[in-house]
């Protein structure tokens, strides 16, 4: 039995989200049936975690057990050819047995990016948030820096969240910005659910300085979410990749 | 009476195209609709020319005649409100009572963009044109040299073109490459039907090797459709600005 590892970049603009549900399709469904047309065996895709509605990926990660022959270096193309366009596989690897690729996981690195002027981008309305007030850049970089380190994220993570425990270490917030855009980084040891687009969103909220960025820390002690910033949409979100 | 000319910028993966057809939403119908929402009067929107199905806007140029007391800086944002947000105006001037966006147009640059790669882009599926094959640049920029000048363009353009004249003139064509993205910038006087994507398809076929770059003349002179390259799809294609 091998066990391939597989790195998948999507537009999750016409899914459901990574997870399976019952009216709409979802990238977890379509990469399985391309490994079941494929291997001619039926097999658990086992991602690195969820990406809700409208969240795109870069460099998410599953693996799944198979039999079939395929040499790696053909897997991509082999499932490419029957997987949709807006879903690509990027590259294949051969894992130990014991590889889980949610399980194994040791750093996920989310990206946000924000489209900041006034009329905003046709070309890549899913793809960027728009922003029309300008952003304080400083602001949001000095804010950013309070959320580093291992906290109880509570007040960063939706109200239906059902983790047992909130406390996730960030290790690192980076904030860019080229032309128009706006890129947030976070990496962390895990995320809650909605948690980066609610740093995202509180993080926009301190550029048009509705929210201070001293009052982070309190906000984070505060462990309610109503404290913190909206949530920003799902198309401004990138799950860019999972470290191992 | 004012003459507006509005930039326009659009993603034309869910329109029929620039033109007003029966069946899908055409790019025009949306910004004719936002027109009359805005200005409260119907005006004809004249585009400098049309686009195709799935072809897409960084610089589309249109005008309209109007009585609003909309000031022009406002313009742009009042459209923007009542238009989808594959649709976006950028700009909007003040023009002469006798300014046509079509007939007062000197120069129209597109640009066609491929990405040259092995397993494409699932976030730009509809975005760039993705070719496997590896290609030769060099060759590319040597056969496109023999485009520029005042030709007629019979067989670089569909055999469902009507234009009574197939003579146009080509200023410039230049190819760059940024990592996986191949861009062919085309500037005339007019394009005729399919043109640009003749001569993409063309170009992609001399990189390939199918075509030898010095056959280029030999096409041109045969003015026979059947003897240059496919026509390369229309996701690739972007309208970038009309000169006048």
């Amino acid at each position: 039995m091998r066990n391939i590892h597989i790195i998948i970049e999507y537009d999750g603009t016409n899914y459901c989200g990574w997870q399976t549900q019952k009216d709409r399709p979802s990238i977890e469904q379509k990469i399985s049936e391309a490994i079941e047309i494929v291997t001619k065996e039926k097999s658990e895709v086992i991602g690195s975690g969820r990406t809700d509605a409208g969240v795109h990926a870069l460099g998410q990660s599953a693996n799944f057990l198979t039999n079939t022959s395929i040499p790696i270096e053909r897997i991509p193309l082999a499932l490419n050819t029957k997987l949709p366009k807006d879903i690509r596989v990027k590259k294949a690897y051969e894992r130990d047995i014991n590889f889980h690729s949610r399980h194994c996981a040791k750093r996920r690195v989310y990206n946000y990016k924000i489209i900041n002027n006034l009329t905003g981008t046709a070309l890549a309305w899913n793809k960027l948030y728009h922003v029309r007030d300008s952003l304080d850049l400083d602001k949001m970089k000095k804010a950013s820096q309070y959320l580093i380190g291992t906290h109880d994220f509570t007040s960063f993570c939706s109200a239906q969240c059902t983790s047992p425990s909130k406390v996730r270490t960030m290790y690192d917030i980076s904030i860019e910005k080229h032309d128009d855009i706006i890129d947030i980084y976070v990496e962390g040891s895990g995320f809650l659910y909605n948690m980066v687009r609610i740093i995202a969103g509180t993080l926009i909220d301190v550029g048009k300085g509705k929210i201070d960025c001293l009052k982070i820390s309190e906000i984070l002690e505060g462990r309610d979410r109503s404290l913190a910033g909206p949530t920003a949409p799902a198309h401004g979100l990138y799950l860019k990749k999972v470290i191992y």
